[in-house]
């Protein structure tokens, strides 16, 4: 059984980071497989920048996504041009304010602020990818939270993990709400 | 033109790190494309753990690595696994004390010991993995040595930022002996 995700957005989001993070929380701490592909195509020009993640309790035949259980955009670019491999029965992750559910997708979404969150909270638009990683954690268990925590302290500064652990109880209060 | 990189090892020897910030270092601050895969594989268990590089000035068609530029290996089974994708003009790295040449390899070596200078200086041998780096960026360019620089200082905890800036100089003079 394995899960197929794609973190999709542009340069300076963190998401080549949050794709890392991911796999660090399935594979040290979750104890599962996993291959990661980052592709910064025009990142450092804000180009689009996306990170793909496969997850799996067995081993991995086919180091690329097919089809997605799992798309994060945080761009409309993005959920528009990958929304077409989403699975029927996977999980669309959207920003709130930035991303319009994809015309003639009726499948699953979860919307919510996670840049305005971001922003307003810790002054610090990047920590959006820790939220978003988080609710992704909580509403399809493809890593648990406690490996996620784990991770995303090993990868975080000294003085940013007390924000770091808000922005996960963020990401997981939104799914509650 | 582009350059396949792959870091080959095994978990613990923080060769996915290491790919990510060779990515960072290529693309943030060197400007350039990249794609960059890292293959978990059986990594928490303590097995074969890589992370393969395509940087490129422009457009990167193809995301995999097949003939590779320059291979990095800090274990034998994987050095002797991908020399023989190694491109006649590339450049291969190993750990002195734990790789020997693969047979019937006559390329370019580099044999340097990146673990046991990480013991050694460090007491810390993870740190192989960022001199590792530095001699690879120093002989063959593939990034500069300040994007490099930069990329290793962006992710490195505050305390440790002394160690890995030491860590890059050892790298470096490694090369010039």
């Amino acid at each position: 059984m394995s899960t197929e995700i794609r973190l999709a957005g542009e340069g300076g989001q963190g998401l080549i980071k949050a794709g890392f993070i991911l796999g660090e929380s399935a594979t040290v701490f979750d104890k599962k497989n996993a291959v990661q592909t980052s592709s910064y195509g025009v990142e450092a020009r804000g180009g689009e920048s996306s990170s793909d993640i496969i997850i799996s309790d067995g081993k991995i035949y086919f180091p690329r996504v097919r089809h997605l259980d799992i798309l994060l955009s945080f761009t409309q670019i993005t959920a528009d041009k990958y929304v077409n491999i989403l699975k029927d029965s996977g999980k669309l992750f959207i920003d709130d304010d930035f991303v319009r559910v994809p015309k003639n997708y009726d499948g699953e979404v979860f919307s919510f602020p996670y840049i305005r969150t971001a922003r307003s909270k810790f002054n610090l638009v990047i920590i959006a990818n820790i939220i978003a990683l988080s609710s992704i954690a909580y509403a399809t268990n493809v890593v648990s939270i406690e490996a996620l925590r784990k991770a995303v302290l090993k990868n975080a500064p000294e003085k940013a993990k007390d924000m770091n652990l808000e922005a996960i109880d963020i990401g997981i209060s939104f799914c509650k709400q």
